[in-house]
């Protein structure tokens, strides 16, 4: 089994990788200076202006720290998702290094043409084609053994299109926010149509989030005893897809409070914002338009920007958000750096 | 709708006494003297000692905050469950205060047995009619409707032996355990076999537990707008039994962590004491042991304990606790006083 003793040192030696590029990242959740990769603006002064009513004793619309709750969507929200999502790029991996046990995929589809690097060609099969490589990819190994399998991955994969480490491209200014509401007795909580046991093994180093704050979309788990072990075994069958209207439902049941604060930059986020926005009190709903194609990516279509299947962010959620008072954040004008190591 | 006039009456009037209930309690959170009802002896000992090991940092056994996860079953383990959960009283005055809207129910098994005030009767239909019960008094209101039902309810709910509020009859000691955890650095959460929303309206004032550290059993829910505010319909179709093998799932899916901690009281903790010592590093694992006829109840059938169909504590979970170390708590003579009003 020599391909796989050698993707064990590899995965020992990217855990160390991990290790130091966040300590390069540079002082991601500094204490000072909150928001300071925010410009100057309507928007900065918006959160600023919104913690301060939440947050004062004094202010009419103070809310009790217990019911401070922010969620926040991950893909596009916090960290690229273009040219596809990070847990694609994930999938196709696995899918390569555990080729050499399934010697049959080089001709099964939708296998084969992943094999082939022809990722379009792989998800002609439709959601069914998609569900076999997401299962194949993301089932039959413990709980533990997955967190142990995506915190080597994530350690060394990077964007196929800027080369960089996927854990280089997520957003300072929304790491920032992050930080600045929990210093304000916020608690911050990642709600992302996203596999949740693929975001809890980085996200507290990344986020500050830790894994009992991460909500996701989820596979079934069996218990079982393992030489005497209690151990989780992932299966091959969906539990909860945490999109759209999913996100509210997922939110009521990790949570049990309406949040007051919603973020997010698609469609998949719209319902999330609905449930946040529309409780009696102080709320805020906010969504990241992708409108920078110079420091990041720029896709919409809201604003004439050029659609994506990925991420989409159509007219009809911007003239909800317009409506209902929801901020839609100009990546280009409201960012002052986009990623933590761009200067 | 004269009979709902009343309810709402009644409902507005209960708010008020569970704010006087939870004040006479007493310092039911009291920061000194921590442990102060339990006796001194091995199992208050085994406890501080555990909890010593694990934050001290000078200690080979030390954990760090984020990893200081310790759950709690609640029924049997946190209050009183005898003679029946506290949720089947809740589903029964249900039954009765939607009668008037639902004449067929005198009639109607199980519903007719239920309003005679004959459980047993209407439980001879087994889990059909369980179910029937569960789903016409848990399902059909949003989510927001429920948590004030449950809340108005259980502020003069009583238990139907003692004739005591249930709120008075949770077990002072394992309330001061939750809070010496957490000052600890642990975060507490409940898993039971309840029902999630069941629990959350009073879990944060009761046991200091708030909204998003409590687990439990759970129905569907659908995201739906009414005259443009975004609610959740709880449907009559179950989700997900947080029990037995569940309840390690029921703990991944919400924590993602293993605990290092957990405290039970039944066969139907054994999996999540299972999967809380079974892995590395120091572990803790707790039963209470009924045997109390005097000041609460007393059922086994381990320890030759009388046999309970609520609660059953099998001898094959005491030898199975015994062979893995964890602790048993005799309610006799490990707790110096049972509930916090008695003295």
């Amino acid at each position: 089994m020599r391909p796989f003793r050698n993707i064990r040192r590899r995965m020992r030696a990217s855990a160390l990788v991990l290790g130091i590029a966040i300590l390069a990242f540079g002082p991601v959740h500094a204490r000072d200076d909150h928001l300071r990769s925010w410009n100057d603006g309507p928007t900065k002064k918006a959160i600023v202006e919104f913690v301060r009513k939440t947050t004062d004793k004094a202010s009419p619309d103070y809310v009790p720290p217990g019911e401070r709750i922010a969620t926040f969507d991950n893909d596009g929200t916090l960290w690229a998702e273009q040219p596809m999502y990070v847990q694609a790029l994930f999938a196709v991996d696995r899918v390569k290094a555990l080729a050499p046990q399934h010697p049959e995929w080089q001709t099964q589809e939708p296998f084969a043409s992943v094999l082939k690097g022809d990722l379009k060609g792989a998800l002609a099969g439709g959601d069914k084609a998609l569900l076999e490589i997401l299962m194949a990819t993301h089932a039959g190994m413990t709980t533990d053994e997955f967190q142990r399998i995506v915190k080597d991955w994530i350690a060394t994969a990077t964007n196929p299109v800027t080369k960089r480490p996927v854990l280089e491209m997520v957003y300072q200014p929304m790491v920032e926010l992050l930080a600045y509401l929990r210093e304000h007795g916020y608690k911050t909580f990642i709600v992302s149509g996203g596999g949740i046991e693929f975001m809890r093994p980085w996200a507290e180093q990344v986020y500050g989030v830790p894994p009992e704050q991460v909500i996701g979309s989820s596979i079934m788990t069996k218990f079982e005893k393992r030489d005497g072990k209690a151990v989780l075994v992932r299966l091959p069958e969906m539990n909860f897809i945490d999109d759209r209207e999913g996100k509210p439902v997922g939110i009521n049941q990790h949570i049990g409070h309406r949040p007051i604060a919603a973020f997010g930059n698609s469609d998949g986020d719209r319902e999330m914002l609905e449930y946040a926005t529309t409780g009696s009190g102080p709320r805020f709903g906010m969504l990241v338009l992708h409108d920078d194609a110079k420091r990041e990516f720029a896709y919409g279509p809201a604003s004439g920007l050029p659609d994506s299947h990925v991420g989409t962010f159509t007219q009809s959620l911007y003239d909800e958000a317009r409506g209902r008072g929801w901020i839609v954040i100009s990546m280009k004008d409201d960012w002052k750096r986009v990623f933590p190591s761009s200067r």
